[in-house]
């Protein structure tokens, strides 16, 4: 009997294996050499702007008999049950994602432009310095209301939310990422973000807001509140979950944008990095009952929801389009219409816009470089006390107005053009001719780009047939206050967005090209600015397909495709010779452990043996609960190898794997043996597949909170009909690189490690998510630090490595 | 010693298990009923029109110390010849196959055009008869042509071609798919196919020759005229020819649609089955080094060859418009340009759009289950000769050429619009009004539809302000010819592609749609065109992001994208619930054994073990030269497992897999060792890394033409330099859907089975792609195909199932 053996003593007689080591170096088990240390790298990331400790999430399917026997129990009722809530959460998350993206638009443009109406009628009067003090005050209000519900509420809501979401659905589990509050916070500080003036976007936040609310959907309401539905509990699984929230990601982008196919690219491109495109359908059995080919499920779901948000979005801009809606501008599902039918370009055209694409891939990796410094800086003061980051943000919201009000004064007043179809200058609220302190019949045209929403800017910007609005200097100075404001802007402690602020940085540098090259071009300036944002975008975003069809989106103009391919191509090139995506830069220094889509070169050279770290806590197939109970509270691990030994089976072999999860339900269930024996079948009875769920928002029950008697601690369990039978295995001996893109491509969360030799434990090992990480492998291994293979991956041009 | 041992009693050591099979049946190793049977489901299937045995790809990279040693070996020239290379490859795949997409179309329109033209003007001077037998004579030298070129040289050009490259990618690699004499056929037998009136497409045949020009360029040249470049040899492996032809075949659609970015999509969406969408970029390891973030490396490529595409397209037809392409029609890259700026739809427009959707997905499977059963027709008349091949065609051809020009007679002759802006009748080739038999100042509906190129009857159907144009008789019978002469025609001997006919059989039901609700609908009858083109298309193709920015590519109107979104879902899914995608028809007609994305519900009841068939054919780590060529002569396998054992080692163990390929390179090489004993290094010296690159195009050395000594017979080979010591393991308990997703997601060739007990052969089994086919588990398995999980999967709606 070996129930009595200490867990701890159980993997001992594996190093005994050092006799062969001398010789046959390519072939020894390699683990023999084990490392007694445990792998405490990345274990903690920075989620918004708080230090949280994170996990992983569990893609697999425990595949254990109970799972098997709970599947094979389901009727065409449960099948139904499931593939219709499949199919009307993604109809929900595409509606209250469309209604969440256009309550914001209305709620950005009616606060926004009161502020700019109520100061440009003080200007008009000549109250300048009040009209100073309003704006000013107006400002510092909203950011410092989006600043406090961040800092005290829901500090996971700040930022651009884009990283967390990428991360989660790479498979890494922070707290609060993804709940109600956050949630919450991330809308209303969005809305007084962006209002305050602050050059943020709100395409990220929305991204955010809209996996919140795909995964507080699959949630399926509070039990608290006894507002949860029982056809939701087939997705109460990180599988089905992830699925929502790629579904709700794509609907968020789709809202912002109100670019239904650019969303679901996105959703693709930029997000999906850890799912095949072929994902096979959640729980993988159910919904092939129903329709034969389902080979793309995901991606049409995406579909399906951004589907549901161009329809919804497109219904409420109708009503709005009667005036119903305050100051909300007009326009129907395409934001920026630059749409002319007259456009043409030549060979001629090719050389100027692909210097201006080069050009703006380095100025968009320089963008990275700075930003990534300057959130580094930010985060060193952030983590120092909350009165800091409030701090923070009041100081840049005054920076910004300051620049904003201030600035124009410098640009010189300019006559009004006769033959424009617009009113000049204008008196409402957007417009491409602002008074600001100008004569009447004169305008001024800096104050027309930044004393203006973002949104107007941009639309001022792309405008054709205004190519003598704007003078030189005045559109240099646009484009490096939004080149500095946006840097300093992202790191506030509030949602903060990057799409737009990339966007009108570029589209500034794009129409100042075009300025520049003045009569010798036959391109219109309103394109340039079009291309310049392409460029900037692809110089910081890095994404092709998903960024091509966004711009073709947000300015429905097919005859440009040509063009836009080409500076996104050129600038996306320009910019990887220089540092990462500004996504992945972000990720890296809040320290998310992010599974690249790459393996580094080294990990060729290595074997999993040569990175796996002890010691390995193992279960037996029937274990005395006094042993489980001792092996969760000394261990924070979430996977344990079960394994059979005699008597129970001739020699010892692997069973499978049993989630901590798990045992907790089956320790709190106390469902426990007097002897040790296969209850098989039996344990079906006993439990529910509720039980089994896995909760949502981080409520996990703690091995602490459960209290066994001495009598019950003597006691055995089970464990077979819970172990996943079937869990994914490599030997000791696999490269590294290999072992690395099995556990990425099939979204793991334990590998185990089966020695090479059969006179060994049945399991040598366990690799988790954080032992792929670099800095781990780079830890273990230091010689690989400067080696050939380490060296040549950082390829840093010389004049970024003086930083 | 154990080299003397035969190979096939090596592994008689493990039927000897059944001991514990009476008791824990679940937990026995399930191999030891083990099938004695090979298995020969799936080892043959049709290519274009013949019968071709089939292998597999090696996508898996083959992880030998030769092969890490080669790569240490590289430095940064070779690794910057590899990206360099790779660049240079898209960009040329782009610039070939838009060549060719353009001179396709240049060819299509100047011969149809001319027929077209003669016919007309000798039915403009009354002399029918000699007008029939012009365009019958024509249309049957066309035809004729076409199939006798395919059916005597490339009998594999036959038919779309999306099938076969969609297998290819998946892993299918059969004789004569990719190859020069192919592509050439398939080029011009498209040509004189589309040119003949046949109801055929060029889509498909573009994809095709796409993959094709692609793979042939990745080959570089010819070896035999001395046309080989260095440069090229890091691309003789099937991983990095398998993105060339994905950016192939994204540039096929590309150029056939001058759909760009709907290329990629069509790549990713329908052909990349089997690739995770962050494929890591061929070699996996050299391009790495020169960029950081290059997650999406094969979207990205793919991107760049069809911006290519784009680009060289535009410039082209910018030279066209000048006129010097004789009769090719005017246009840039859009090709069917429904713009109007008034387009505007309200909520009443959406229940009849929605019912066009769902009849349109009704009739798309009809199609499909119609087509499928005609193709298999064929294919038993194909297989009896090739006089019956072209006999088909040529029937077909003649049934055409009655059909078309004889339907028009049955219309009558309407009188020309008095405010349209184009000519009427037209005079000229193309154009909204055809005279056909009609007095001067009439013009016959019908012949304005069907006595046409079919580009110019969907610009035709899709033309907007023309409402009145055609009666519903007219368009009603346009409809029906279509559905059934593209049915028919799709199966002949000859590049037949199927999207231009679904687009036309769509447009012509969607537009009679728009003319019944008449009134009803403020939609205009173009744009129930382009909803009932994409509801056809939706139905039959079933691919939803792709063919949505098709759709809009071609028709440059984005104001239309939620209800084309809304059409296509409806259409996909009302057509789901009846039968699969028309090219997983045709692929299983066809006989490919294509892995499906989803996996079987019953494969999560089986075990690896219960399926994996034997007798399992092992190599010794040094093994003798007889026993190898003995073991290649005896078996067809392409991979062996390479076992040590005692004196080699303690006791047997698994030490990897070697290539038949590599055994054979080996063996000519005749670098045998009199002793047997390991060489370790000194083996790079007698070999180079290009003796053991995959050749392409089916050259592969047979082992029957290596002629060996007896003395050499008796020496030794140490086979463990080449053998790749990390193979994909799994458990042979492991669940045979999990088996199937890492075989499927990882892309592999081989998936060694291990044993779960450690007192038997290191390896008991090896799973190869025909072990996961449907037919292969159910005739294992009888008692399966009756079973619960069999028979939910099949839901063929009864009045389908009398067929």
């Amino acid at each position: 009997m070996s129930e009595n053996v200490p867990p701890q003593q159980s993997q001992s007689q594996e190093p005994e294996q050092d006799h062969d080591h001398d010789h046959e170096s390519l072939n020894s088990p390699l683990l023999s050499r084990e490392h007694r240390s445990t792998n405490s790298t990345s274990q903690v990331a920075i989620v918004g702007v708080n230090l949280c400790s994170i996990e992983s999430l569990d893609y697999e399917i425990a595949e254990n008999d109970f799972f098997k026997q709970d599947w094979r129990t389901r009727g065409k009722i449960q099948i139904f049950q499931y593939i219709f809530m499949k199919w009307l959460l993604c109809f929900l998350i595409g509606g209250f994602v469309s209604l969440v993206g256009f309550c914001n638009n209305l709620a950005v443009e009616n606060i926004a432009g009161v502020k700019f109406v109520v100061t440009s009628n003080m200007m008009l009067a000549g109250r300048y310095e009040m009209a100073f003090l309003v704006f000013f005050l107006s400002n510092l209000g909203l950011t410092l209301f989006a600043a406090i519900i961040t800092a005290f509420i829901a500090p996971a809501a700040a930022g651009s939310g884009i990283p967390e979401v990428k991360a989660y659905l790479n498979g890494v589990d922070a707290p609060g990422i993804i709940s109600l509050r956050t949630c919450i916070v991330k809308i209303m500080g969005s809305v007084s973000a962006v209002s305050s003036s602050l050059l943020v976007g709100k395409a990220g936040p929305m991204v955010h807001t809209g996996a919140c609310i795909a995964s507080l959907l699959g949630q399926g309401g509070s039990r608290k509140y006894g507002l949860t539905w029982k056809w939701l509990r087939f997705f109460k699984n990180d599988r089905d979950r992830r699925d929502l929230v790629t579904c709700g990601a794509a609907a968020g982008i789709a809202a912002a944008f109100r670019a239904p196919v650019g969303g679901v690219l996105f959703a693709l491109e930029e997000m999906a990095s850890c799912l095949p495109i072929v994902l096979n359908c959640g729980c993988g059995c159910a919904c092939n009952v129903a329709v034969v080919a389902w080979t793309s499920g995901l991606l049409w779901r995406a579909f399906f929801t951004t589907a549901v948000v161009a329809i919804i979005l497109r219904a409420l801009i109708d009503v709005c389009l009667s005036g119903k809606c305050g100051l909300f501008g007009k326009g129907g599902l395409i934001m920026f219409d630059v749409y002319s039918a007259n456009i043409s370009y030549h060979i001629a055209d090719v050389p100027p816009v692909l210097l201006l694409g080069a050009v703006g891939g380095i100025l968009g990796s320089l963008y990275n470089f700075l930003l990534d410094k300057v959130l580094r800086v930010y985060s060193i003061i952030n983590v120092k006390s909350i009165t800091y980051k409030i701090f923070i943000a009041c100081a840049i919201s005054i920076f910004t107005s300051c620049l904003l009000f201030g600035l124009p004064w410098l640009a010189s007043c300019q006559p009004c053009p006769l033959d424009t179809a617009e009113a000049c200058p204008t008196i409402g609220r957007s417009g491409n001719y602002k008074k600001f302190q100008c004569p009447p019949g004169h305008y001024n045209d800096l104050a027309s780009l930044i004393f203006n929403t973002n949104d107007d800017a941009i639309r001022n910007l792309f405008s054709r047939n205004t190519d003598s609005e704007f003078q030189h200097s005045t559109m240099l100075i646009f484009f490096v206050t939004c080149f500095i404001l946006s840097i300093v802007s992202s790191g506030v402690v509030a949602p903060a967005g990057l799409f737009v602020p990339v966007i009108v940085t570029g589209a500034s540098y794009g129409r100042f090209v075009g300025m520049i090259l003045g009569s010798h071009t036959n391109l219109n300036h309103g394109f340039y600015a079009v291309l310049g944002a392409a460029s900037f975008l692809g110089g910081s975003m890095r994404m092709t397909v998903s960024l091509c069809v966004i711009i073709l989106e947000l300015t429905n103009n097919l005859l440009l495709l040509p063009m836009i391919m080409m500076v996104l191509l050129v600038s996306k090139t320009v910019a990887d010779a220089f540092n990462g995506n500004i996504y992945d830069l972000i990720m890296k220094a809040k320290g998310f452990p992010y599974l690249e889509a790459h393996t580094e070169p080294y990990m060729r050279q290595l074997t999993v043996a040569d990175v796996v770290s002890g010691p390995l806590q193992l279960c037996h197939g029937i274990e005395k609960v006094g042993n489980i109970v001792h092996i969760l509270k000394t261990t924070s691990h979430h996977g344990f190898p079960v394994i059979d030994e005699p008597p129970h089976s001739e020699s010892p072999v692997l069973y499978g794997l049993i989630l901590r999860a798990h045992l907790i339900t089956l320790l709190k269930k106390r469902a426990f043996l007097r002897t040790p024996v296969r209850i098989g079948a039996e344990a079906f009875n006993h439990f529910s597949a509720d039980e089994f769920a896995k909760k949502g928002l981080g409520n996990v029950d703690r091995i602490e909170d459960i209290n066994l008697t001495d009598e019950e601690m003597e006691m055995f369990l089970d464990l077979h009909p819970f172990t996943n039978a079937s869990p994914y295995t490599v030997v000791e001996t696999m490269s590294l690189a290999k072992a690395s893109t099995l556990f990425r491509v099939i979204g793991l969360r334990h590998l185990l490690v089966i020695p090479k030799t059969s006179n060994r434990t049945p399991v040598v090992g366990i690799l988790t998510r954080h032992d792929f990480m670099a800095e781990h492998v780079l830890d273990l291994h230091p010689i690989l630090v400067n080696s050939k293979w380490k060296r040549l991956r950082f390829q840093l041009p010389p004049f970024l490595q003086i930083f």
